[in-house]
């Protein structure tokens, strides 16, 4: 199969109790590809400004990203600056500058149409339907969001979920889209707005994937330093659609293993800030990690 | 071995969003006996006033419960009134009358004191402290206990706690308890305060549990439509302990053995109001739910 990513592509300025870290590289295509490329190569469509540091470009590169897509434009990347309390599930967000991304007329390149899987990663919903139009026939749409466009663009994003086969979504969001305390009848009650599937996310505790005839549980690989949890959900995606890609033929069980490897790749991505668990992480120590998750549920 | 459990028989007063259940049978050494009464005899101790209600007597002696440590005082039975919120998880103490527990000086059955394991269910701790003291030697002394005591009394908390080989809390207690927000740093803390063995429970996420060589979770059967979260806890700690009595060697994969367990007992037990589930619950469901345990996290 092949996978094409669209989200963002940034600097993000963040604030932990313990440290302040200015514009480091993160955003959602970020993430989520560089996760998604221990299993796939993946296609991303985003764009970033003059100040990107190529250092970032070569790093996709290393990991076979293909960037046919990526625009550099004129201007400054895309910025966001958030501060996470003592509990690393809160956070708010402190400043957003749209940058090149206000102006941003995504080219799907020839070469992505026939992309099998999209994700259309968070980003401004509207810009998720224009892209979404935009791809072929892919077999598989999943998309993610924040609170923000929920409360902002309510519309556009049914209208985009509508589409979708697969919606990640966290804790949060889902009880804000459904009005809905309990996870599985939120879960079921997203199903209706369209997709077959719900993967809630539930940061330390793991995520929930709702479908038609099934309900199950990852769990979070247990982390006692929580560095830096920006990121963790794009990289569950990541991991999650990446294992898909790779496989010629998706059985019920591959639902629950794609399922653990999006947890073991959010579980790498939050011990240390930005993408810089991904500058060393190889692809053994995702196979170990995955392994041992298999372990630690057996009983 | 042998399973004695100390703690509440009460009647409780329940208001949900939807509904409220007036003086039901509860109580910590209620839920949690006859939770752990599927997979041994328990022992228990604790203290009813005249009003508690026969049948309850004898849904105890039907499910083998030894009741010889049920002291029937004159006077009132321990009665909590409590509120739930739209999420389940967040309850309101409205209403607390110690009643018979007032006064209450347990009297030790001598057939239980060789009990091999001594659960001391959440309860005054100085009451647990003066009961602890009159088992022989117990190989296992568990306890388990709320917010209330620990700001309260603490001290005497603390006491029973460095006496204790496994600690049952919530997640909310372990944070308040060790002013951790990492429940895993929070476990560790937890360890250093005496007990090798720290099962956090989490409600909906399921269950931590953390040893000194290990961190593993377990999930929580998935509920769509949870009537009375009131016990979950107490049937979380029978059934773990019931299960680990029912056992002539303890080995590593029966601590999450046990955990599944618990967990399993306690998603029995939100299905219904009060102890209602138990009336008609049969061991052929129990294993059932087990073995669906094991089949939904394989993969």
């Amino acid at each position: 199969m092949s996978l094409a990513i669209v989200g963002s592509l940034a600097f993000d300025t963040i604030e932990t109790p313990e440290v302040r870290k200015e514009r480091i590289v993160g955003g959602s295509c970020t993430y989520c590809s560089l996760a998604a490329s221990y299993f796939t190569s993946p296609k991303i469509v985003g764009v970033v400004g003059e100040d990107f540091p190529p250092e970032t470009v070569a790093l996709f590169k290393r990991r076979k990203i293909d960037i046919q897509g990526l625009e550099f434009a004129k201007g400054k990347t895309f910025f966001w600056e958030g501060r996470y309390g003592h509990d690393p599930n809160h956070r708010t967000t402190l400043k957003l500058e749209m940058n090149v991304f206000a102006d941003f007329k995504p080219q799907i390149p020839p070469s992505y149409k026939d992309a099998e899987i999209l994700f259309l990663a968070n980003i401004d919903p509207k810009l998720q339907e224009d892209i979404l139009h935009r791809f072929k026939d892919p077999k598989w749409v999943a998309m993610d969001t924040i609170n923000h466009w929920i409360k902002t663009k309510k519309e556009a994003l049914l209208r985009v979920l509508k589409g979708c086969n697969l919606f990640f979504c966290n804790e949060e969001e889902a009880k804000l889209l459904t009005d809905e305390v309990n996870l599985i009848r939120a879960g079921k009650k997203l199903m209706e707005m369209g997709p077959p599937l719900i993967a809630i996310k539930k940061g330390e505790h793991g995520a929930l994937i709702v479908g038609k005839e099934f309900v199950f549980g990852v769990l979070a690989h247990p982390c006692e330093d929580v560095v830096d949890p920006t990121g963790a959900g794009d990289c569950f995606a990541g991991g999650f659609l990446g294992y898909l890609d790779s496989l010629k033929k998706v059985e019920e069980k591959d639902w629950r293993r794609a399922a653990v490897y999006g947890s073991v790749m959010a579980s790498f991505a939050i011990e240390d800030f930005g993408i810089d668990r991904f500058k060393s992480l190889k692809l053994s120590e995702v196979k170990k990690r995955f392994l041992e998750f298999r372990k630690s549920v057996s009983f």
